[in-house]
């Protein structure tokens, strides 16, 4: 038994979300449909790909797909990506790079990534997954809902049309590493109570030894463990793996004017 | 296997949701509730009706709930219809206009519209599909979730109470067609992105020659056919089959100052 | 077939909660999950256990989960409560208070409730019900939701853990009576139009004879049966079974700049 996700920038306000909800239980009316979020920022493809990255290896078995889509009736692919965890759909812009592992991911300036072996991408562009006529402005409802669905029923993913050795990918989220155990990442994502999602993994932290955390002006001292034992600005790994800044009670983004993009640095603690 | 769909302006914010859905599924454990929105603003029921309008045909088989009821507690009569596509459960205040084929519902000013052959409307008052006590404010809960779930189960609509040969009704969403190859529309619903979302229908449009539209004392030239292709307000069919007005990457919205019920002009392009 | 149910202040925009379903799903992909709100003040504790309150005894046969958690990473203990009527999930913070009769909550100050007969509550600890390995920060998806699709799968709660024998509870919704007929209440939500629930309930208003409701400085003369029936503040008696204040077409907490915790008096009507 499938279940099918659905992330996206189409807010839960307009009936958008619905259409594509229609459009798949008509096609398998027995999948569960899961909402990972409809709040992506508009035309957000690296913050959806990213937000999806921290669930989709917790569903056992699930078709993701993803949709923020600001090239929508232009010449970018709609594709399906299999891999050995998942089946992933949307447009080849770069919202599928979450579902690849970091080393098969551009480098820095992101670009096109060669699948590894075990994934594979299609196309979506034969009859048997689209959902005719097509409009121009909505390929949720009418290429990505249908294309799921129809995956979910049965039909293999190379149905879908030619194969893509190609997809377009963002790099991963990583710290660079500098000299001097410096660790320069940036904010990747502000969660709704005000947390900094940085691009600071946990694996790249020191063992041992206390650090600071340079954003926005502030430095901020030593890591700490749970939300509750600290007070004031304080820094921790969240629960998706990566460093976080937060600010107990209220929010650590409008204390620190912070958004999406800022620098955010760790270092060796100064004597 | 059915689905039952819910169209409020209840809010997600509040358990009042929530409490249909138990009461749906403590009578059938098995359907699956599709949320449309509950976003509709306060006693908006024309918008509330345009809405699910734009989605129920999408679902294969359903029972589509629309509870936007300002006049919950007085004489209105809760109704189930039932039509050759699929079954609506709601309030006679005109929510369930969109269930009716245009020649169907009244002319400007609304009113009451004669069922066509194939649709039949009951009045939710016998005990067969009630849930007592009833509350004076809240028959959202009371009325319509076991009305819509009893169904869902395979008890027949007709059990539901007194057949009604009328029920209320909006006029058509149409522009009016006046000399000179005018269209004139108004602004029905104003999504989430800001677009506006006009009652020119793509069936009204000229089928060739330019032509431009006329909206909060702007005049924008020449329909689009995607997003992408256009810079600044630009006007195109939407993908519900309305000619909307949009501004890429912001809110024609805001930028126009616009509203719903505001009147859209489409007319043969000037020389 | 079993349903469970979540209550959060996690919100829609991040996907904190489907990582929760996404747990759920991957043990149990057969139930069906419901969210009753994810938009609980951060914190609001006993405003979560007052809201599931409200619906939780609509549910025939569900396991409700609610997370609100400012101590998450301390030493408040996760727990599964059974009752006669349905099982529930939650941290030992009072937030299951509405779980329990009035009569096995503590007076006014709260504290620690002895479970009644048919009532246990367990310590999530052992090995069964636990997704290794934990987080400090998020333990919604890593003992929460998983404690909760285990039971869903036939695991019995005391599988969870060591049984305890008392939780913490907030005292009863319900006003204080006073000499000469007074009740003394509180606002204790404000619901999404603007409506102010009180915790004096219908039970305790007088038989007969007019009353009047003093909050925020005003006096409103007399309870309505219905919305419709009144103009400007009005009192009457909501779907939960409680007081509220409303203003039919806006909100009465905006007019009266309320907010929850207010006092709220009903008397006898003075001649």
């Amino acid at each position: 038994l499938t279940a099918i996700t659905l992330t996206t920038d189409f807010g839960t306000a307009d009936p958008y979300v619905a259409a594509m909800k229609g459009v798949i239980l008509s096609i398998n009316p027995l999948v569960t449909i899961v909402d990972i979020t409809h709040e992506i920022p508009p035309q957000g493809v690296e913050e959806a790909s990213f937000v999806l990255g921290t669930v989709w290896h917790l569903f056992a078995d699930a078709i993701h797909v993803a949709v923020v889509d600001p090239g929508v009736g232009t010449t970018r692919k709609p594709i399906v990506l299999t891999t050995p965890a998942a089946t992933f759909v949307g447009p080849d812009n770069g919202i599928l790079s979450s579902a690849l592992p970091d080393e098969a991911r551009g480098a820095a300036g992101g670009g096109l990534a060669r699948l590894p072996p075990g994934f594979a991408a299609y196309q979506i562009a034969g009859p048997r997954l689209l959902h005719l006529p097509l409009s121009q402005t909505f390929h949720g409802r009418d290429i990505f809902a249908p294309a799921a669905a129809y995956v979910s029923t049965g039909i293999a993913p190379k149905e879908a049309g030619p194969r893509l050795a190609h997809i377009k990918t963002f790099p991963p989220w990583r710290a660079e590493a500098l000299d001097g155990g410096l660790l320069h990442g940036r904010v990747i994502r502000i969660d709704r109570f005000g947390n900094l999602i940085t691009t600071i993994r946990n694996v790249q932290l020191p063992d041992e030894g206390h650090s600071q955390v340079d954003v926005g002006g502030v430095t901020i001292h030593g890591l700490s463990g749970t939300y509750a034992e600290g007070e004031g600005l304080m820094a921790y790994v969240g629960s998706s793996g990566y460093l976080e800044i937060g600010l107990p009670g209220t929010s650590a983004a409008a204390e620190l004017g912070a958004r999406c993009g800022d620098e955010v640095i760790l270092r060796p603690a100064t004597a």
